[in-house]
């Protein structure tokens, strides 16, 4: 009896060695990810985030920032939640359709967030939406929220300066449609040549993948220059504040006023 | 009677005016858009792409991808046409779980195309994927196709190499695991320093966000370096084919074996 209690016992530790080598590079990677972060990156609170979505809103301008929380999360031991708001539950097609997306909550559910994420769209979407108003008492609902920032990517600056909270604050988006925004909202002091415009309460990008540097600059200040470099190599991707915008070629600036092409 | 018809023929024609003031910004846009296009890029083909999706993929690594082919269907008067495929019709969640979609088709019923797009994950899911054989069987049989290119983005290098057909051919990964990549695989030449790697039939980029570059070098291809430069001026982006890799951040470069962190 004491023999084959031996037997089975190495049998089952040699068992357990094969399964840990197996699992070696798995338990050696979670463990670097794990003591990069552990000591200093404690999660004593989480951060939620809730990323606005819409039919025909531009896939990129959501997807960077949801990325970087992504990899913010896996580097802070969980300390980011991102989730997706509809309208109501239906599916959502991006520009083109291209991808089809199920919202998590719905502008009426959803719970409390720390950052209200606004993709942009192309301008004609925009028009219609600034007229919605649904999306403007959505906003002012979040904004009247103190601990709720909101953040617009690209030409989800229109959403958010149509409901008037950006009135005399700076602000920035997608030069393309610069000159018109500023046309439009005068009273907003227009920033040009820059990536992001952090206004307390509100964070506003330009164009599409700026709002992967926007939401780089908001980890970075909650988390240190450290793990937002880490996240920045991660994504192969660097890290910018300025930009010196190219001229917008020929046609491509936008205008309301018809012209004769 | 021919006056109440010259009031009626009057009123109309300024409801219409007003209508037309209305909508002018949107006109004049889609005219914008069109002539830019029309003479040079007559749709005389379409370009089917397939984005592989399963859960845990990186959102990154397809929706820079997406994004590029999105705003090349606009500027060619739509030639791209991009759909989702998984591995059945469920719902699948991005890394962390923080986006939810739908896949179009699956991979027994997607139709034909000409790129199929193979997004990466973190690299214990990857483990995962390389040993799976219906994701092999599935890249053997796209391959065996000989109008289809494949595209893999970040680590979903190693699901391509994992089939063989990289063997002896060029190809590149994310630097964070591109010592481990050919260290697994010695007969694929690795390219380093660089965003992507055309091999013909298969074009493999570095991490996440360099599948932006990928892409913008195959519409640039395909359809002239005027349309690509619009393109990574409409994402705010700028194409880089080089880029000299930086060091891996301490404990961040993937490796099997067991160390003591």
């Amino acid at each position: 009896m004491k023999y084959i209690l031996i037997v089975i016992y190495i049998f089952t530790y040699s068992l357990n060695l094969i399964a840990q080598k197996n699992n070696s590079h798995k338990i050696s990677h979670d463990k670097v990810m794990d003591s990069l972060t552990r000591s200093k990156n404690k999660v004593t609170e989480t951060k939620k985030i809730a990323v606005l979505i819409y039919q025909d809103a531009v896939l990129q301008d959501f997807s960077g920032p949801i990325e970087v929380f992504s990899k913010a999360r896996k580097l802070t031991r969980g300390k980011y939640e991102v989730f997706t708001v509809g309208l109501d539950t239906m599916m959502i097609g991006t520009e083109n359709d291209f991808v089809k997306l199920k919202p998590d909550f719905t502008i009426q559910n959803m719970p409390d967030v720390d950052y209200l994420i606004i993709p942009g769209a192309s301008m004609p979407v925009i028009n219609d939406l600034v007229v919605n108003d649904t999306f403007t008492n959505f906003i002012l609902k979040m904004n009247a929220k103190q601990k709720t920032k909101i953040v617009s990517i690209c030409t989800g600056s229109y959403l958010l300066a149509r409901t008037g909270v950006l009135t005399n604050k700076k602000a920035t988006t997608h030069y393309f449609v610069a000159d018109d925004f500023a046309k439009q909202y005068p009273k907003i002091k227009l920033i040009k040549n820059v990536r992001y415009v952090d206004e307390g309460g509100f964070i506003t990008s330009s164009g599409v993948t700026s709002g992967i540097d926007a939401t780089l600059y908001i980890v970075g200040k909650e988390n240190g220059e450290k793990i937002k470099q880490m996240i920045s190599r991660a994504l192969q991707y660097k890290f910018h504040e300025k930009e010196e915008w190219p001229v917008a070629p020929n046609g491509m600036k936008y205008s309301r006023v018809p012209t004769n092409y």
